[in-house]
């Protein structure tokens, strides 16, 4: 082995799954600007930036917002692990693939688990979330915002209502949504809220945004057993986040807080709004054209992200091929249906920096020469 | 605020602290390849060769043998959190910080553990561990192969001949030591080691190489609970990193993982054996021009670490003072010391690419313009 570089030749690839998506330039050369420790005073000033600018993407006045050293998976796991003790009652609206984890998660916590289904496809009913929280009392309701296995846009404002009237803390999963729709999380009534850096930030993967409102941390504090979990444990990640004694927990991915920093400095410079809108835009472009190749989406108009756009597979077309040809011949990634949904849609991203014009057109294009084979 | 880009004005720093290291020209190259999804049939390719690549560098035929998506913190953690369940007991061999880092982690999981601790800046006493074995069995015995707060090297092979004559799982802590020193894991009858990737490889912070035996998978796979770490589970985990079905887990870091490939790459394109006699060799100049200048090391010759220096200040030296001077005028980073070190030793680091005369003789150099005022 050893013999051949193999990163020698790897293929520009237009990045149009489920994640990651593509990365600005600006990105790709803050990444690999020159190391700095983890406790140079320098560094500490980019990480204040960082919290600064997460706040403003998050709208948030938290003073705990900020990146956790994994991927967006390892933001869900912290909000779990630090708010859940064995034996809380948690509950779990789901309606796709991430909600399901969210069960699972918090379920080798040992929490007492409810995972109320709704069909995939159609959000979280609000009334029956009003219903459950009238006959119990949950210490927690985790939902997800942007349900990147079936492109649907869950209600969080009107469930955060009832879940902030009914007294429980509220979490929310934001991985696919931070960047590309709006995430309020004080509007929300949210108490934890993650995202990930590979979505709407178009940032590499390997980089967790998370915010925990006053009243979590006042749970984490009020903890009757310490967290199960060091690496995540918010209560050591804050004194090196924070204070005026920044202690060292670990050290923090220097590089990918570079390319993180940029990222969001990129979205800021851009304006929020014009982020969102040029997000909207590309997803009614690609919709217009898919309908046009007589394609359909699963999600109805009103839920839909225009971020993840789910494509019902059309009766005789191999989805697998149909990924494939796009991948080696056109040199275009979009990512196949997840648990029920594999072989009946394909998933198609217009994330961050690839939510444009071009990038829709050149799919379509290839879309068009495919399909009409 | 986002006026200022703050990468725009980061000083090139040499780094002879205790990580990050310093990062090779083409590391930095790696990490700003054009991204790929982590699903693409050419980056599973590049994942085969990091696992093959690993195995090298940690001298094991492990089919586990993979990467973490965090810091060498969670490969800690990883080691723990797969193979405890609560009530096991768990003897950890203590000499510094991390030792301490094991036995917290270890209790937080539900451990039973016995924590010895030998003092800090000698090794792990062998007789001391006989002794512990036969009084007692205990399902894990953990120990710290390269004490990062110390720079003592401890003797891993005797202590894993007793571990494995007592058919215990033996747990080994290779982060400051893989790619500096030898790390024998299947000489050792280590069952699990992991890594950091921001030491002696030479790559940013933010992966954590980690092997697991097939009795410590036997193990896992043999568990009444599941494991309460989503994020770390094997059992998941290996799903994506082997097997002929991918199965999507988490969005792997493919920016470090680029760059992890390069840093592999790297020293075994150099040669192991040269790598680590160029860290030693580095490491002979460095006290021998430290001694010249009257400086002491903690740790007896013995049982010193090449790539980990921990020196003694003098009497009437403030040590805050000293490397706040080398970082400000001579841009060059060296660490503190850690718990009852504070204020007493800073810690040099030489590891990977700063391993050289060169970095030795800048630091000398601005010593003795320090210390001579």
């Amino acid at each position: 082995m050893m013999k051949k570089n193999y990163l020698d030749s790897i293929q520009s690839t237009l990045l149009l799954g489920a994640g990651p998506s593509g990365v600005a330039p600006s990105t790709y050369r803050a990444l690999s600007q020159t190391m700095l420790g983890h406790l140079d005073p320098y560094f500490l000033e980019i990480m204040e930036e960082i919290k600064k600018g997460l706040r403003q993407l998050m709208q948030t006045k938290n003073e705990v917002t900020v990146p956790l050293s994994g991927t967006g998976s390892a933001g869900m796991e912290a909000a779990f692990v630090n708010l859940v003790e064995p034996g809380d009652k948690v509950l779990v609206l789901e309606n796709g693939v991430f909600g399901n984890r969210m069960a699972d998660v918090a379920s080798r916590l040992g929490a007492q688990v409810t995972k109320e289904e709704f069909e995939w496809g159609t959000p979280v009913r609000v009334e029956r979330v009003k219903e459950l929280l009238a006959q119990d009392h949950y210490k927690i309701v985790a939902i997800v915002h942007a349900e990147t296995s079936t492109g649907v846009r869950n209600p969080v404002q009107e469930v955060g209502n009832l879940v902030n009237a009914a007294g429980s803390l509220y979490l929310v999963d934001a991985v696919t949504s931070l960047g590309g729709i709006p995430v309020e999380v004080d509007k929300w009534h949210a108490d934890v809220c993650y995202s990930g850096s590979q979505k709407c930030l178009s940032c590499p993967p390997g980089a967790s945004p998370i915010t925990f409102s006053d009243r979590a941390m006042e749970a984490i504090h009020a903890r009757k057993t310490k967290v199960p979990n060091w690496y995540l444990d918010m209560n050591l990640l804050t004194q090196y986040w924070g204070g005026a004694k920044r202690v060292y927990h670990h050290t923090a991915p220097i590089s990918m807080m570079y390319a993180l920093y940029q990222a969001v400095y990129n979205i800021l410079d851009e304006g929020m709004e014009n982020a969102f809108a040029r997000h909207q835009a590309a997803h009614e472009r690609l919709v217009k054209g898919l309908e046009e190749l007589g394609l359909e989406m699963l999600v109805a108009p009103e839920y839909r992200l225009p971020e993840l756009n789910c494509v019902i597979v059309p009766e005789g077309v191999d989805e697998a091929a149909l990924r494939a040809e796009l991948l080696e011949k056109y040199h275009i990634e979009v990512s196949s249906g997840l648990g029920p949904l594999a072989g009946k849609v394909i998933r198609i991203g217009l994330m961050g920096y690839n939510a444009t014009f071009d990038t829709v057109d050149r799919l379509l294009d290839a879309l068009r020469e495919i399909l009409k084979k």
